[in-house]
């Protein structure tokens, strides 16, 4: 099922894609819903981000490829490195990514992203996908020159439009083995694939829900494969997760 | 004013404090309120978390005694050092510390903690007090062995119940002129002044507001003097910020 946020003539629902048309929800999409028979063409109405989260978590260095191209220095974790940012930092498809200090040097990321669709605490591996809604697509947007100097990841990468997600959260993604990619420009950016993933997303919601208790809405951004690179204001930057669309921002 | 969240026969309200009493207020507290006539012993009721954060926002290396001992080779940083951790690890006075890895170095940090009133983005510092509710004790629990491993400080920082907050909200504190203490089993272990502090509340609510919006009831824990140490199993932990109270939980 290929779940979307819309607006259309002000009002604000979850719907189903179904072909080019969306069909409005009833009901609580991390509950229980069921498909009216109210349908819109995609092309009237705007997409939302996916989800409003309350907590944003990201994984990083979790594709091997990726660790040696931030610090050469660096070895792969023996266990997933987590940081938070701020949910304020979430942007929809086609919003612009406006760059808070377009001399710093910017980062696209595009990650495969987690939405958890039910709270849990110290949950087993094996019962991890019962709290996953689905997947939808995430751009890390990061700024390095801020990275590099505060040590800590949450700020470089909390600034408001630097957390787009979308377009849409798909709910029977194989997330073992879907492409992940980023286009800037039309050019293939970033092109990597979650079988190469170092833990991939039931380990780490187990990992996440032995710290801190995960909230329908919640999302965790499952770190990105190799090839980051550069934004620069004029670009449009694509982040596409194979089976479930693409994000496209334009960036100012 | 001095603000208190509780509990009484299965019902919860914020309240003001007046002497050993608790008045229950009516309205948002965050909004406009008045008090009522209807008020309880201290003894009667259970003090609650004096806040339920949306965000939780912590700066490290706040104050320079506190930069060394962490570690020597540590300069007082050009910015702020900003990280996040999970509002789920957040507890109330007399609740449980709960040691999640007892076998881990795991310290106390006293913390004076700003309670946000109002939304806000680019707030400048002059305006920065207006967006403020007022300031509680925070007692900022850190697994220092997770801490040193990960390089991220969010996971270390946000197992359950390792954000003690409370006892109370001031909202007539001068946090400039404040000192900030941790007592281990009555034995003091930081005693620190918010004086010494590299930069102070205002500036720390400018700071953020320029990468996150900051919303009512999101805290920022602005970073713990020199004197940081560990915690065991069975010890009773106290963080006093002058003028607001004694915030106490027991180490499990």
């Amino acid at each position: 099922m290929k779940l979307a946020r819309f607006k259309v003539n002000d009002n604000t629902y979850y719907g189903q894609i179904l072909n080019n048309r969306v069909c409005v929800l009833a009901g609580n999409v991390f509950h229980k819903f069921n498909v009216t028979d109210t349908a819109y063409d995609l092309d009237d109405v705007k997409l939302l981000a996916p989800v409003l989260p309350g907590k944003v978590i990201c994984i990083g260095l979790n594709y091997a490829l990726h660790i040696g191209e931030y610090d050469k220095n660096l070895q792969i974790p023996e266990e997933p490195i987590l940081f938070m940012v701020s949910p304020t930092a979430v942007v929809g498809p086609q919003e612009p990514i406006v760059l808070a200090y377009p001399e710093h040097e910017i980062h696209y990321e595009a990650e495969l992203t987690i939405v958890i669709g039910k709270e849990g605490r110290d949950i087993p591996i094996a019962n991890a996908a019962d709290h996953i809604l689905g997947y939808t697509c995430g751009n890390d947007v990061s700024d390095r020159t801020i990275q590099k100097k505060d040590g800590q990841w949450s700020r470089a990468k909390s600034f408001h439009t630097y957390k787009p997600l979308g377009p849409y959260i798909v709910t029977d993604l194989d997330s073992n083995n879907c492409q992940v990619q980023c286009r800037v420009n039309d050019e293939l950016r970033q092109n990597g694939h979650t079988r190469d993933i170092i833990r991939n997303a039931y380990y780490l919601v187990s990992f996440i829900s032995q710290v801190m208790t995960l909230y329908p809405g919640d999302v965790i951004m499952t770190g990105t494969p190799a090839g980051v690179g550069p934004l620069a204001a004029g670009d449009i930057c694509e982040i596409e997760v194979e089976g479930i669309g693409v994000l496209r921002n334009p960036v100012k």
